[in-house]
């Protein structure tokens, strides 16, 4: 895919809203609207239309002034800049009850992101079937990996098993690792990590209820 | 709680990492550490030393120059700040595949957030038991949040429902949400939101896999 900006020169926060910009503007698609101003997007986004504006003028000029972004242009682009008209193949790594959760998660598919095999070091899960994956030896993590062309993997191992399973996966050539272990494992330069922990997302809360007595 | 500082001016991306300090230094703590420098928090964080400084610098002095932090005081602070040495009764609202998935998860309840109801619209949930919560009907919302002294609620409802079931928790009081359904609703200020959103995590990544063919 050819494109004519730095990647590397986006800032990550940046990079972090552009899914929840095509979330929205496939939302606008689906109702039928067109076009759509930078206030339109920052209200939905909840972020200021001058950094609608800002985040969008890394990729490109989308929209004249005054006149609104096209959102079929929008969307294109963006499908384009992320790469979600690609399938992704995804291992899933631990298959206890988060795991089995995760496994059953409606939401990945119609995004892009296949769930194509699943892994475990417990013998009695090894071979079974869960949400209609088979399950497989992490020892055999390399060949599967190889063979189904997994690029992205999701991680759902005890805290204590983290850092070691995210290593293999390195080693094995992944560099997009999900996590949902409350640790944030290292990866070298190069590999991608997102962590999902919605005990942190609860806390950053508690912060501002907090506030309420003393300010 | 009385404190010295006004948590207004403390910046959100400030207050986002302090769930994770918490983490670290926990961890330092039961591993008898005592000491930790803004080198060694950083690495963990994985954010520069002089940003481990300036964060904490908002919320008092904990070290000095040279010498580290101490992982007692620095740890008994933010416990404070963050109000985590107290108990927060949460509702679960939708029962679901992902709200029962909620419901099991194990990892609430050690730091102090206690799943005490949950609620759904379906007549044939309403009444059973999931995961040892009785699930109510979303009509009795107001009462059940008043009697059991509720002030978090986790979502998990389909996109469609979201926006009406995040208004009625406001106007029953809960002032802190955490939103599994891929959409942002809309709160009025004062409320707290945040939103878990694996796709968008997955998304925020394949832009980097992405950006190894062309530059």
């Amino acid at each position: 895919m050819s494109t004519d900006f730095s990647r590397s020169e986006v800032p990550e926060v940046v990079v972090s809203r552009l899914p929840q910009y095509l979330r929205i503007l496939n939302r606008l698609m689906e109702d039928g609207i067109t076009v759509v101003s930078s206030q339109q997007l920052g209200e939905k986004l909840q972020v200021t239309p001058a950094q609608i504006r800002k985040d969008l003028s890394y990729f490109g000029r989308f929209g004249k002034q005054g006149r609104g972004y096209s959102v079929h242009d929008l969307l294109d682009r963006l499908r384009q800049i992320l790469g979600v008209n690609a399938f992704w193949n995804v291992a899933v790594v631990g298959v206890g009850r988060l795991g089995r959760a995760i496994v059953n998660y409606p939401g990945f598919t119609p995004d892009g992101f296949h769930l194509v095999a699943a892994f475990d070091v417990n013998k009695d899960v090894i071979g079974s079937d869960v949400g209609g994956l088979m399950v497989h030896s992490l020892e055999n993590l390399r060949s599967v990996v190889d063979e189904r062309k997994i690029s992205i993997a999701i991680v759902a191992v005890p805290v204590s098993d983290t850092q070691e399973v995210v290593d293999q996966l390195v080693a094995c050539g992944i560099r997009a690792i999900l996590n949902y272990a409350p640790i944030i494992p290292h990866v070298r330069e190069g590999v991608r990590i997102r962590n999902i922990d919605p005990v942190l997302s609860l806390q950053s809360m508690t912060y501002y209820i907090n506030t309420s007595n003393d300010d």
